[in-house]
């Protein structure tokens, strides 16, 4: 049927190795729209995801206010605090755009603008509503849970709960975009119907700024892997590998987003080599 | 009589192992409401209470000056700068209120506001005051020190430090709340006159900081537990084991309350195995 | 001649080893006035000197700006951005003063009432300057580097140096403080004409910040020991060990001062057991 | 040729072994002009570059709102928020310029009036640009990217990689300043015609703000070396060294420049006995 679940020997195959004489231009600069006065903290979680998934710049557009406390967590990135849509996709290789954002009008709109240039999209939490994907080259991934994909679908949750591969399948076909059905065994489904299932992952990870990591590795994955599939695919599995690492020394009710800034290195180095 | 001393097997026994399809939701949101200008820390330090013992989503409603200061050590969190009592029933399952704030007629109305509201409270620190407590069934959790229950009592220190378990039930009772008097040998007393007793603990505690985490932990727990009598024990004995831990490797003039952050995943960890 | 070196042994003995009931208030509320908009660090790192030596409570006289910065990194203190100098000796039991500050008129000033009160005052860096001590019952203790002694002095550093004893003594026994004359064999001069000489420490401490953390250490220490020599020589035995722990696995040139955050719990258990 | 490869034997001949009575101003009072609002973290990780390689006292010149991004990350600096020109050489032993600023005709002016002063000046980001550098007796540092040795030299980045050492070389020699060109073998070309290259380092360095680390190292090296041409090679050998030993357990998509702060004082310490 085109599905199956991701592996520990699929992660080892894809995972780029690179060689020669690679710069931190070979890695992507990478645009994280996230962040605001009263969600400051999502950005700077999906900051450590992006910088410590591999992301070559990093760029977060977000308010001064914020950047006073994403900064002291990610000092590597920079920031812009008056993004416009124009001309994005001739900066950066990928955005992703959504934690700590409130949905509005003019976030919709920006969003709208955005998805009309040639740039990979991450679309997330606030950056997640019902809209029209029009026909579009570059890839659309879309990182639901279920409750926000219940949102999207007008589907209830327990609906999706239960047909996860198969609604997750038919609105990425019927969009055209990658859906990330997260959760556990998050789904991900491609736009051409097929789909890998992730096994790794435990509810150490059900906790309010894990998905924001998850948005950031993401970002910096479809700059530095070859398959955008695997790119997607290995974000997730590795995410869920270091929680799964986590609880082998530590408390599964324990874990802070930011101690992927920890995890992340060592299960990068495990999956590697 | 009702009372007796909480256990190691007592904790082991009554700490959540949620398991199945847990999500940040199944872990409750919060709300704590702490933190001001002066006082940013102590917000900080019961957000990494609340965070590293199992809160699904927690909100601090705080000054935006100290934002900057919660924020680069507990990311996870989110922030309200301008909050309303009317309502958060409907949005928290349970309430922490006090650290970082001082008392005044204003915190007073807001805390006379939420008591109306069927939602569980803990109050700490600046929101202990001498009040009624009207006929509520959620709960009401206070956390004096002898110094603070002597200004809720009206009776002096020694003499409560004296009559701890006697004093402590007597005002449960009373009042109809559970009474966490701390200090050595904390008392930890129900409002149906019943009380444990907690042994855990030790001088690195005598520390300003210490008590805002144990407010945290509180939040978390009552969120996260099938008892509610288990959820406050737990949390107390579990911050007194976090303590005993410090000092076998750390002198016990030397504990920082944010420690926390990395003794509580390993200690968790030890209990729930 | 009254004069020895301080050595293992006196510290072991006596370090203070609190039992008993203590709680918060048993090692002393202390207020440490220090740090400006451009010298925010010097407040954290004295903060961190403080809470890491046992310090009970913690209140920082400071700016709002420097706040954001010395939060962060000491979340157990409580500020204060307004601080005047009546009543002082009422809150407080002792006072250290002078990191991070600029000397002007009103520092000058305030120092003055300050000293008017009974109260022990720790004068450090930007508080050090030529004055008159009038008599006092409390003690007062000043941490000049040799560059400061000369200029309270009016003598030249390459004379002080030569005559660090001598010269250190009888400004301590003419002025009726405590010399804490710092560098290379700190030398500590007492009021009544004896004193110690500390032999611990090394080269890593020659860095910006880490006579900032030894005033935070002594600050803490005469509000644990029961005789004031003993806590002022401990602080500096213990800080000068730290810096020996540290170049057992680290460069010399490499020592941060905040790095007294992760040194001190160590090194103090290792000299209290 | 005058050419040769930096070994480790030459980093542990030449990296200083202070003994005697050292004091922070041993170690140089050291300047580093860098950071804006919207890239704050840059002036962080090369202040954590001069404070873990050994300088002895750091101010940073920056904007109030870095500060509170740089603070919490270096609180050992000072700050300087309006910076002049005038007096610096007086002050400073040597000056670092340009992580995390723009290009512009003010920098431009400031850049030339430093360069009229006998101060040692390291340009780096965006201080570097295409100048004449009149007759100078202090040294003068660059140290660009290919890229940005494109912009200085108009030849093309394939062509400068192609010839690494023959362009940097020319123009030191032309210009009568050290030129440390980045990337893969770093190549560090004296304005005598001599010059080095280093093999240290790998793929893990290709990400925005290890270029900043390097220039704080370079700022504390010129401080403390004897020979500047040794100076210079150290900074860069140990910069690569820190990353070499990060991949031993850690991805290599995964470094982050703040790794820096861990990573020099345990390869200081290595190289040093
Ligand atoms: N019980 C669980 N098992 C595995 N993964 C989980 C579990 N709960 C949450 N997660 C993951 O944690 C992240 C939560 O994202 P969010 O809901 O946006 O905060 C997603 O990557 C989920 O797949
Ligand atoms: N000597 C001690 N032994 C055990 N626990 C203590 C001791 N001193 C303080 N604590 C605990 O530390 C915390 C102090 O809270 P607070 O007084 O609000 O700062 C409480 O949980 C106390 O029970
Ligand atoms: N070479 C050294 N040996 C031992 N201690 C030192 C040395 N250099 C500096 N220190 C100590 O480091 C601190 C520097 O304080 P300050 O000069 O105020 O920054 C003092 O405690 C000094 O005694
Ligand atoms: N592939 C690589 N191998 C060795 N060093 C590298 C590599 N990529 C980047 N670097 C180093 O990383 C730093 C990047 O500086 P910048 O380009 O200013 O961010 C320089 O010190 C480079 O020499
Ligand atoms: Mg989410
Ligand atoms: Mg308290
Ligand atoms: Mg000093
Ligand atoms: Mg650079």
């Amino acid at each position: 049927s085109g599905w199956r679940v991701w592996r520990d020997e699929d992660v080892r195959k894809t995972l780029p190795k690179p060689t020669g004489n690679t710069h931190k231009g070979t890695f992507g600069t990478n645009l994280l729209i996230a962040g605001s006065d009263e969600m400051p903290g999502s950005a700077a979680l999906a900051a450590i995801g992006a910088l410590r998934f591999g992301t070559g710049k990093l760029t977060i557009a977000t308010t001064k206010h914020a950047s006073t406390i994403i900064g002291p967590l990610a000092p590597e990135a920079t920031f812009s605090f008056d993004v416009k849509s124009a001309g994005i996709a001739d900066q950066y290789l990928s955005v992703a755009i959504g934690p700590g954002l409130n949905p509005d009008d003019e976030l919709e709109t920006f969003i709208k603008d955005l998805l009309d240039q040639p740039v990979a999209i991450i679309l997330d939490a606030g950056a997640l509503s019902q809209r029209k994907y029009n026909d579009r080259q570059a890839p659309v991934i879309i990182t639901p849970h279920p409750g926000e994909f219940s949102r999207l679908t007008g589907k209830r949750s327990v609906e999706i709960q239960k047909n996860r591969i198969s609604f997750a399948s038919q609105y990425a076909v019927e969009n055209g975009l990658m859906v990330v059905l997260k959760g556990k065994y998050t789904v991900i489904a491609y736009p051409d119907g097929t789909g890998v299932i992730n096994l790794t992952g435990n509810r150490a990870l059900s906790k309010g700024g894990t998905g924001d990591t998850l948005t950031g590795m993401l970002l910096a994955s479809i700059g530095t892997h070859q398959s955008i599939k695997a790119a997607v695919a290995n974000a997730v599995f590795i995410h869920g590998a270091c929680a799964n690492d986590w609880v082998k020394e530590n408390g599964d009710q324990a874990l802070s987003a930011h101690d992927f800034d920890r995890l992340l290195p060592k299960i990068c180095r495990h999956y590697s080599s």
